[in-house]
């Protein structure tokens, strides 16, 4: 199915217009590429976009991470390309298609979006374009206590009492993460995510029903019926008349439209497990520390390895290599997202990934931006060096230490216990308000424990009014990007700590990688800053020294030396 | 009418409760005295408050600022008092009085306001507790040219414009300071403040319809009919099944149900007036500027003989004196509020104001917080400084230099156009987030020309979305109280200007009067904040110095030394 023939499909479906999702039906999750529908039909490789068909013209909508990118890779003859930093994809539409018949496909769409457009111009239709889920036979493993740290049955207790405490006679778990959390199940259904693609049904007497496709029962590490997918409407129906909640930003629309034909009242409540499952136990942090030693020790082995032999090497070369030094530590299962190894001016393309097309050759006098990170048994891990190749210009310099001081601004910041995500994004972009100087995506977002490298409720952007809670995982990554030049960002996970003063939290570094002090001009920091600096490339000497041969380790001290 | 009574009076009026709410229908301005019926039904003088009346007990709810005073006004016999910081008046209602049917006058309270209610409980009852609105007579004035800038043919062109541009039939002005903008008119009938307590309607063919109480036409500077607010029923009859826009913040409940009565389709739109009355013209700039210098002159005359005459003096003689070195300059009309005069423990209450019961007299050795404004023909003045009397201690000056560093960190920001309020209010509070401090009320609020004091729609504060344009103006007051011992608060007013960067915002300060460095722990600034202070009193040096006396000269050069 192309682009041109869906534009001559909308006639036959009486429709002014189609919106295409890049998900399938389990939302806010990874999907596969072969997946991808949004690829498929534009070439778009974005993590994050929408599609607009109309007959005369084709729109994607992507945020500022892709404003570069998605205009590279797309038939501009087809499609038209809309940032959607200015207008929102919502506003855009009830401006430009308002009282247009829209279509889209109810199970690629949560509730909450579709509430977003003023409805009457909204049609589900799920035959103009089915969803994409792989047929390919899942593998389903069991989280062990000693990862894990929580018993199934606890986090069921857990459960349990909010539905009873909210009256409800059922809960539906729409987020596949969270089922994958609750069971203390995982899965190898995604190449860079361990998470089990499954939804789940708790009712008020603790019994859950389990749906997935292309799983082996036989492989169920313990005793749990899972249903196909197809039989949840059936499974829905049982609860005629009941009170089910849900989270109406995870849970398809569809939902909204079953529990109509079936009678069922459905009440909106924040996913059950979510924040729980933001709030790391103690048996998980300690196996994501121990993953980041882990994870800076690969890092740190590459960084020696391509100072002495990045000649003729490509930004794949990198990718690949990386990955072979992650692939030899300890419980490494898998990247936890693909590599973005970018050099030069396709570093200021925010989340680019190279591609046989786009790979560059690393020469001197640019920077290499590199955002990569791993899954590990004990813990999931999130990273972004910028390395200086050869000689940089004194503004490149600036540009860098201007992000570093960014970076410890909010890495050192102090703040209330429930500070928003919104005002510890402010904290970051101050530094770089200062010169006047400003980036396009958000600061950070929360990290799963051996599940997806993006999870909420917690993040770091303007939009977040979610408060921080102590024991949450947050990626912290200021950047700024010269287009055509070069990208920089610096990004570390950092644990949130009860801080010295009651009632305040502040930051606790995770990751264990020297920051190139090649790129710094140190007269730009404070002596605060060097001091935050030293202080953390002591502590990363500390604690990857002893995993490195002689040399390694020489060219660690160098990397480590106080400023 | 006392509490007793109106608790027994619940039953006959088959009501559960009743919500007092401190405005007569001129919601969100300023109240007389003799207005003030929560004042005379609790004896809580405070500028906010709600009290909720129910047969056992009654309840008055306040915000932060008025946390300690509340309870010293009030007799705790009848009246509970709840500060609404941890939860808002709607959430405790909602949680303590669900399904109760609760009254209150629906012309004292916005109809968002009652939305924020799940509204089956609140009944609209006007006859239990009528609104107090003075019935002196008003005298009107108008405010010429020279001082607003702008003809007021042009204001209504521009709001007219926004009518039509909405397809409305015609927008309602339910904000009297918005009238009083839009018209360019004044009145005496506040103590505090120049605004004419009047409602407006204005149709889609520029006719303007105003509506005030206790007015002498004879009075009116130019060719406008006032009609009398008991006629605005009929005048609104005249819009049957028409469209009239308003604001849901600033609007009466009472329009909702006249509409109703009448077939009147109410828009939602925020008030036509209220941007373009916060962002000051050229000529209002000037008038301002001039204000200030004037004001400046004042206090810091005040401040002089403040240095020379304390002894023996208490709080209230403090304001009486201040009142007579403003009440010198020319163009002076009134304070723009109660002056806070607030010596040691007082200081701790915010927004205290002496009354012959709580006067204290000035001694060494503590704070005295003083807070207050004036209305010039040509400008609006509110100004904070604290005032070490004697020697104070280590922990004193600690606490009155960071509450400086947190001024000077907001003061010198650079943020993007349209930056929230809510996102500079963290830039304030981040200096003190890093000592484990904050203070529990607003950084900062619009500053209207000759009108109110406080205006929207721009505030500093946690809860405020609304974006920063150039050519506002706002308040820079960071805080910090010890209770019972003594309260730090530093108030400039700074006029929001582009900045160097293309796209970015700064502040330009306003207030001319020097911060008492004999406060200050000089080693706790940075060489940037001390250089802010200094360059700051060499401009109050140079701007004040002009209009002083030969000692009060040297006394305010002594006072602007560098640090």
């Amino acid at each position: 199915m192309d682009l041109i023939n869906l534009q001559k499909r909308l006639k036959k479906f009486k429709l002014d217009a189609f919106l295409v999702s890049r998900n399938n039906l389990f939302l806010g999750q990874d999907i596969r590429n072969d997946e991808n529908i949004i690829m498929q039909l534009t070439g778009f490789t974005g993590s994050a976009g929408t599609l607009l068909i109309t007959p005369q013209k084709n729109f994607l909508f992507v945020d500022g991470r892709y404003e570069l990118q998605a205009p590279q890779q797309v038939d501009k003859s087809l499609i038209e390309v809309i940032c959607t930093t200015k207008l929102s994809l919502a506003e855009w539409i009830n401006q430009n298609l308002a009282n247009k018949k829209i279509g889209y496909n109810p199970w690629c769409w949560s509730i909450n979006d579709i509430l977003k457009f003023s409805t009457p111009q909204m049609v589900p239709e799920s035959e103009f374009l089915p969803y994409l889920l792989s047929t390919e036979p899942i593998h389903i493993f069991e989280q062990p206590l000693e990862y894990c740290g929580q018993r199934r049955e606890e986090k069921i207790t857990n459960i349990s009492r909010q539905i009873s405490d909210k009256n409800l006679d059922a809960y539906f778990i729409s987020a596949a993460d969270s089922v994958s959390w609750l069971l203390n199940l995982r899965s190898d259904a995604l190449p860079d995510s361990p998470v089990l693609r499954a939804l789940a049904v708790m009712d008020n007497e603790r019994h859950i029903w389990v749906f997935a496709d292309n799983i082996n029962s036989k492989d169920l590490p313990f005793n749990l019926t899972v249903l196909p997918l197809h039989d949840l409407p059936n499974r829905l129906k049982k609860f005629k008349k009941k009170i089910i909640g849900l989270d109406f930003n995870t849970t398809a629309a569809a939902f909204f439209e079953l529990a109509q034909d079936f009678h069922i009242k459905l009440e909106n409540h924040p996913d059950f497990c979510q924040l729980q499952k933001s709030i790391k136990n103690a048996c998980e942090l300690d196996g994501i520390r121990k993953a980041h030693i882990r994870d800076g020790v690969a890092v740190c082995k590459f960084l020696y390895w391509f100072e002495h032999n990045r000649q003729g090497k490509t930004e794949l070369d990198i990718v690949n290599k990386l990955h072979d030094f992650r692939a030899k530590q300890q419980n490494f299962v898998s990247e936890s997202f693909e590599t973005i190894a970018a050099y030069g001016s396709n570093g200021a393309i925010v989340h680019y990934s190279p591609t046989a097309k786009t790979n560059k050759k690393i020469k001197d006098g640019s920077f290499l931006l590199l955002d990569s990170g791993a899954q590990y048994l004990d813990g999931t891990t999130d990273i972004t060096r910028t390395i200086a190749v050869g000689n940089i210009t004194p503004e490149m310099s600036e540009d860098f230490t201007l992000v570093l001081k960014a970076h410890i601004h909010l890495s050192s910041a102090i703040f209330p216990n429930r500070t928003s995500g919104a005002k510890l994004d402010t904290l970051a972009r101050e530094v770089m308000w200062q010169e006047g100087k400003n980036y396009n995506h958000g600061t950070g977002h929360g990290v799963g424990c051996f599940l997806n490298v993006h999870e909420g409720p917690q993040f770091i952007s303007a939009a977040c009014h979610t408060p921080f809670t102590a024991g949450q995982i947050t990626s912290i990554e200021p950047g700024y990007y010269r287009e055509g030049k070069y990208g920089i960002r610096i990004e570390n996970l950092a644990e949130i700590c009860p801080c010295g003063f009651q009632e305040f939290l502040c930051f606790k570094n995770l990751t264990l990688v020297p920051i190139d002090s090649r790129a710094i001009n140190k007269y730009l920091m404070t002596a605060e800053e060097r001091e935050w600096l030293n202080q953390y490339h002591r502590e990363v000497l500390k604690q990857i020294t002893p995993h490195l041969s002689d040399d390694e380790k020489h060219w660690l001290e160098e990397a480590c030396a106080p400023l």
